[in-house]
């Protein structure tokens, strides 16, 4: 099973990796040009590209596009693969963004000016991409900006409520962008790596309406207590109100999830399947506590042993989403390590199961690991070794026990992120 | 849905009753006994009656058995049903024993003593049966017992090492009263309170074998740092060990599960498919914090609503295990109220969806109510009533909110405990 496991991993893995999930969802055959299944029969062809990603989406797009591709706008990380040079490039700082992000923004909307009547805007969006533009409103400055991110974070606001702030006070995001890109088409293509999937969310909606208001802002900051910078303030008395879903700037617009954590478990479900395991799918949205978590998919492989529900083996549980984990302790370890390592506790000694628990961006809280495989004797292993699983899960030392249990997963950095990836195999005995 | 949710809560609840359970599994026809499928010629029958619902269990037996039972012994717990004056009956102290609880233990010793070969010992056993029988070792005195069990249940031993260690200062859990019973046979009806259906842990496996040792108990005492009282020390020192699997005594063993979460579960699950739903049993070891598993839920309804998986609607998602709640503030609630206001609050505004979230036993923490049913619209409801149904979930207070938002589920007391049981229907738009 442990074989299959990596099999699995693989098929997961090309199934959100950038270059591919662009040359998946954009084709040009006789010169038709095909975007998420719908056809184009554009004027001109300007592609931006925004995220970390880009320089691999970038390249597969102008390879498949040649001599099609009017422009080429992107927008990279610092330190990140750059595009072919047929792409203008800028370079602009994540997390925290800088005056380099600033220049992003404004380069992008002079790139919008640029387009016209039978024009077509392709985007490729994938993570970062929020953050690596610095698109105030007219009157806030980057340091305003700054001061707003830190005093949202500080605040205990969930992420969607500072998502709805951001949104109100920027030019592209929350829909700006396909405003101000009229009266060209848009058609994206999504690398998402926001759980749900929902474009409004994704690179905080560069290319969606925005079905939050001014009203909820105010709220948001009176709830939370937050007073942002005079220029903000400003700004948000005015009524500058973001697109809302229904507004003719939408008519236009495509927008495909070309790659996201539902498309990968779904091709992690795919291979499970083709090597003899019934696949379900649970959900993508399990986000929570690392061991609560494992506890819960350790209680399914309970049942699906036991009694044969949900389904009999041979049979693949497979999960998406976000483990989170509080650190008690300067152990070395991640969420999913963490998850692993629990999962291989809760099912210790119980043969015919095994689970590969992996961040797909390739790398696990600060580790060279993305995660873990293991088994019914991955706990003993570990003992064997002179290490104590239990007392390194309680000291977030789980990279050290999964280590000496030959249980950890290296993938190294994959170029992509599209959340976690959990599959759980049973075994019915013909599967070793 | 909401109507289907009662049909659907009936049929739970009707697999759980314990006096249908033993009609179901017990029978006489034309003379033939029948005891969880299996026929009986016995010499004699003598039916032994332990738990809190061994009032309702033992009026069914002697309704079913009539002049074939020869001799009954009921052990009660104080104030619950009584049987019929066929059986001799003694009630007894739950959950702490005193010494009622020692005469009843001394009594049941007797009624062992009086089985002789062809004879067959009938074995009732309900939740709380290992707490009604003090039955100490020679040397243990009941005061010696008490303060065992107050060592372990300050220790942090969990439940399975709590056992172990009572399993080996007793003469009649963990197998001793079947080896006690010899030469008779023994068939046991176990209606089941403990996750996971294990006969070696219901009343702490007075009618299976014990697959933990003499030093497996002595590691726990060690590891826990329990210090037991010196009767205790020297009966461990004397090498008691507990009849374990294999032994010969089991030979003539039959127990059958009447009664469990599991049972219960697969009720429910059968009423949802009549009800038009594809129904699947998720688990029924889901133990844990309330709200992480309401939110485990949640996620799975959020993907059957979004891709149609694991499942597409109209489809019933159920599981069982026990919810724990950590009781933060003085507010009135229990583990499945939390549950089902906190599922409420996830799934808000959501149409399509409707979920039970009950404690079979119909008492959810200090509460008259067992439960919550709840829908996309109950927290708006709660809402419009005034209360703030987050507040209610942080102070611990969520039989008020769901109180307001017509959410509560009442069945009064059940007369029987199979853990929790929670039904999620998903509705493709059929279904009202």
């Amino acid at each position: 099973m442990e074989e299959e496991l990596k099999e699995i991993l693989a098929a997961a893995l090309a199934a959100a990796d950038p270059e591919r999930v662009v040359r998946r969802f954009l084709s040009m055959e006789n010169g038709r040009m095909s975007i998420g299944g719908e056809s184009f029969e554009p004027r001109r062809v300007l592609a931006l590209v925004i995220g970390k990603a880009s320089g691999a989406m970038a390249r597969a797009a102008g390879e498949v596009l040649g001599e099609a591709l009017n422009d080429g706008l992107c927008v990279i990380k610092a330190g990140h693969e750059e595009p072919p040079p047929t792409f203008e490039t800028l370079v602009a700082s994540h997390p925290e963004p800088d005056e380099r992000s600033a220049r992003a923004a404004q380069k992008v909307g002079e790139f919008l000016e640029e387009l016209g009547e039978g024009d077509l805007l392709l985007v490729l969006v994938s993570g970062g991409a929020s953050a690596l533009l610095a698109d105030t409103a007219p009157g806030i400055t980057l340091e305003d900006l700054k001061q707003l991110n830190r005093a949202l974070l500080r605040s205990g606001a969930e992420i969607g409520e500072i998502n709805a702030v951001r949104k109100h006070v920027s030019t592209l995001k929350g829909g700006g962008l396909v405003r101000r890109a009229l009266p060209a088409r848009v058609a994206a293509l999504l690398l998402s790596d926001v759980v749900g999937d929902n474009p409004s969310s994704i690179g905080s909606g560069l290319t969606a309406p925005d079905p939050t208001t001014l009203e909820d802002v105010r709220g948001i900051l009176k709830r939370y207590e937050i007073e942002p910078p005079q220029s903000v303030q400003d700004h948000l008395e005015k009524d500058h109100e973001t697109p809302k879903p229904g507004d003719a700037a939408f008519e236009k617009l495509t927008n495909t999830i070309v790659g996201s954590g539902r498309l990968t478990a779904a091709a992690a479900a795919k291979k499970a399947s083709e090597l003899g395991y019934t696949s379900f799918l649970l959900s993508t949205y399990l986000t929570g506590d690392a061991r609560e978590m494992a506890g819960f998919h350790a209680a399914v492989v309970k049942e699906i042993l036991e009694s044969g529900n949900p389904l009999p083996p041979p049979c693949a549980l497979i999960t998406g989403g976000e483990a989170t984990t509080v650190v008690h302790e300067a152990g070395i370890g991640g969420p999913n390590q963490e998850f692993a390592l629990s999962l291989a506790l809760e099912l210790e000694g119980i043969e015919a199961w095994a689970a590969l628990i992996i961040d797909t961006d390739g790398t696990d809280g600060p580790t060279n690991a993305a995660g873990g495989l293991v088994t019914g004797e991955t706990a003993a292993l570990i003992r064997e070794n002179d290490v104590d699983p239990h007392k390194a899960l309680d000291e977030n030392n789980s990279w050290e026990a999964l280590r000496v249990g030959e249980a950890l997963v290296s993938t190294g950095p994959t170029g992509t992120n599209v959340n976690d990836l959990r599959v759980m195999l049973v075994s019915d005995g013909t599967h070793q």
